[in-house]
This record gives C-alpha cells, structure tokens and sequence, in this order.
C-alpha cells in the first residue's frame, strides 16, 4: 500500500516501507556529510596555510592560473564519478570564493598587525 | 631569501623554499578536494534515490523539517571540527539547492513520462 500525499505536507504520513528506504538513504547522505565536513575543515586548515604564507611573501591571494588547473583537474574527476562537472566546477568556485575572502583578511591583518 | 612578489604578478618567481611549502600544502588540498569529490558523487546517487522515491509516492521535492535538522547537525559537526558553522550552512544550502532541482527535474519526468 502506497500512502499519497498532497505535495508540501511533508513525509510524515508515508508508506513504512518508503519511510524506512527513506531513511536508510538519509543515514547515508548524513554520513556522506559528516565526512565532507571534516574534509573540509582540513581542506581549510590547510588552505589557511597557505593564506600566512601569501601573506608573508606578499603573493596574491587569488592565483588564476592554479584555479583553471583545478578547475580542470577536478572536472575530469568529476565525470570518471559519474557527478555532473559543472557542478564540480560550481562547487570549487564556492569554495575557493571562501578561500579568497579568507586569504584577504589574512592579508589585512598581516599589514596592519598593530591595528585597533 | 625572500623573493618579494608585487600582488598581481603570480607565484611565479617566490623563494624556492616557499615554492615548495606551496607545493606541499596545494598537494593536500589536491588529495582533499578529490575525495570530496567521490564523497559528493555517492550523495547524489543517494539523493538521485530519493528523488525517484519521491516522485513515485508524490512526496514534495523539498522537506524543511529534515533541513532544519541537517543544517543543526552540520553546524554542530562544523564546530567540533573548528570549521566556521555558518560557512558549513552555507556548504549544505549550496548542495540541497543542487538536489532540489535534481528532485523536480525527475518529479517533471515521473509525471510526464511519455512527454516528447
């Protein structure tokens, strides 16, 4: 028996076999992102890095050059995995406009030690 | 030695020994983003099931409830791995945005499967 719902009710009242395939996809996609969040607090600490070190050497903190490279490299990746590449390209741009936001303050802070 | 780079000329001719600190630190951001990315291919298998369970039991493409909880757990997650909580909501906004359209798209096929 298939429960139908009207849509914009929520999952509340559904079938308890759709509900618990339902949930056993969910467990998964949370486990997926406890995963990706970890990774990308490394990839930040990481990222954090190399903001000092701009900093310090008074490199640019964007670097178009090495962008394109990822870019590229991350959307090959992307389609060996079968995931959409623009959306593997989407997604490096959100995160690297991050990064960039990061570096700057990095900079500002690193040229104004003695700020306030 | 400390090459002094103008901003805007690239990372082209830094010191050698900051050169390869670079290189060791963009390495692991590589190695990072990769698995990232087979994290986020295996989330959209997942979600791409969810959507089809959806469309077939005319569930909403979208379910608030379960967001609001999965932006409380991610935030949480975040901080305990010192990553910015804000930025962890912004990262799973970003991705249900992406699986939204995912879900209406098959919502659109499921309802229509003989258009065209």
């Amino acid at each position: 028996m298939t429960t139908r719902n009207t849509p914009g009710t929520g999952t509340g009242d559904v079938d308890p076999a759709v509900r618990a395939e339902l949930d056993r996809l969910r467990d998964s996609i949370d486990n997926i992102d406890a995963a990706v969040v970890h990774m990308l607090a490394e990839r930040f600490k990481a990222t954090q890095q190399v903001g000092h070190l701009k900093a310090r050497h008074q490199l640019p903190a964007a670097d178009p050059t090495r962008e394109a490279r990822q870019i590229e490299r991350l959307r090959t990746l992307a389609e060996n995995a079968k995931l959409d590449p623009a959306f593997a390209e989407k997604f490096l741009n959100f995160i690297i406009a991050e990064v960039i936001r990061h570096h700057e303050r990095i900079a500002e802070d690193t040229a104004a030690p003695t700020a306030g």
